[in-house]
């Protein structure tokens, strides 16, 4: 496994990776790897013959008042968990490789940047635009693999490089929970016990609306009043927002209508730990 | 020469040459050719083994009250030229190619992008950074050409380039003038007899102040103040901006200070014709 932490070097060596003819995919990160992570190396192992992490945390997808400089960071063990999974390259810049200089030049991704997370964050997706279409850039892979617990921000880089024209063929991988139901998450490690336990409740949120919605609720208004109900009712979780979208076009609906597909998505703080979770809702369309 | 309309297909010819090893240049136009053009082509030339241009009048750049409907075009006459002067590849999209679906991506770079033709055009850069980074990632030059005549775009192209990493060449071509020193200029064909005389009094402007900043002249706002008089004096052009700024950073100066180089800029209306020109100047720092 090769390690690379200057920009001119990935170029170079993503140039004769693509010269040799093999297809590479990058798996971008911000460490502290977990089997989610991993999720995606093998998803890129399997459309890809080279695979590159990049391990950045990046600090322009970060407001002043986040959890910027409490983010975990273990490079070490993260080196082990690739090292193990078949990782190829890791490529793990310092700030100052990535941000040189007072950066000036950013993608923005309007409208959709702007909702949801983007109403508590409103730089946040600004920031993640960027950063990836840098790595892009750096590492020029043919295919990059993201995540759908991370659904907004997987919607953002599709319309990013289907706007932007980035040769990149985009895929994303499912969520992976641990057994109560849990999303992975680097930030996960953050929770109280008690917390721990009660996050879970984000997970039966969403199956609960799963199953309203197979049962013919078509009204999500009645749907996202439910849920609230359940997490009031099983922890002490704030709720930032509760919403429904159209997949496809990420713009919210309050009303099944023809929807086949309803991609419910939700962020609730326990405490000072932020944690956002989503599912696809599969419909009974008319 | 080949002449491609399609993405996917530029994007597969670029991965043919560039897997063959061979050095790719691009120049970007918006067509309506001329000799400035064909400098950048030469330029392109001496650093690729093969030379595209794109011929795109790109709308994203254009304020819905300035000249996009009119702006001259002659596809056959460009192709011809082209051919000529040995160009391998035209890359020419149509709007449906270049924006399929509403676009909602876009390079924006801060602080340039407001100032001197900023001011007077505020959504310009960022359709002409947006349409380049499309450009880019669909023809995948090794090196892309850029005239020295719209300076202020140079050069947020390239803070653009090394602030999202685009492993691309940036080349400055020198500004090439007619006899009378009027730069050349696809809009040029606008003026009329009468304004196409007066025009070269931008030039003339320009190097008034050449003259005096190396005759030791350290006051800019001194040197504006000749300038504008020479214009009012001998045109009914009518002056956007006369601005000086520092060509390493394009931050305003109103002082030569230590500068060894100060980068005048100017923009002149005439009729409905506005016409951009510029100089470096060499001064003589103490």
């Amino acid at each position: 496994m090769k390690i690379v932490k200057d920009v001119a070097e990935m170029q170079r060596t993503a140039d004769e990776i693509r010269r040799s003819g093999k297809r590479l995919g990058l798996v971008p990160t911000m460490g502290y790897l977990h089997e989610g992570h991993m999720s995606l190396v093998d998803e890129a192992r399997k459309n890809a013959d080279v695979v590159a992490i990049s391990i950045y945390v990046n600090p322009t997808q970060f407001a002043p008042n986040e959890d910027l400089s409490s983010y975990p960071r273990d490079f070490a063990r993260d080196e082990k968990l690739a090292e193990t999974r078949g990782v190829d390259i890791i490529f793990a810049p310092s700030d100052s490789v990535m941000y040189p200089h007072k950066q000036l030049a950013f993608v923005e991704i309007e409208e959709v940047s702007r909702v949801l997370e983007g109403e508590f964050r409103p730089t946040h997706f600004k920031g993640v635009a960027s950063v990836v279409a840098k790595l892009f850039n750096i590492v020029k892979p043919h295919m990059a693999v993201f995540g759908q617990k991370d659904a907004q921000q997987a919607f953002i880089i599709r319309k990013m490089v289907s706007d932007l024209n980035f040769d990149v063929n985009i895929v994303l991988a499912p969520i992976v929970r641990e057994e109560d139901g849990l999303a992975l998450s680097s930030r996960n490690i953050y929770l109280s016990e008690d917390e721990r336990k009660k996050a879970t409740v984000l997970y039966r949120s969403l199956k609960l609306a799963q199953k309203a919605v197979g049962d013919n609720e078509r009204n999500l208004a009645r749907v996202r009043s439910e849920m609230l109900e359940l997490i009031a009712s099983q922890s002490t979780g704030k709720v930032d927002y509760i919403d429904f979208v159209d997949p496809d076009t990420f713009s919210k609906v309050e009303d099944v209508g023809s929807l086949e597909r309803v991609l419910a998505l939700l962020a609730v703080r326990f405490g000072r730990t932020r944690l956002i979770d989503n599912m696809i809702l599969e419909t009974r369309p008319k």
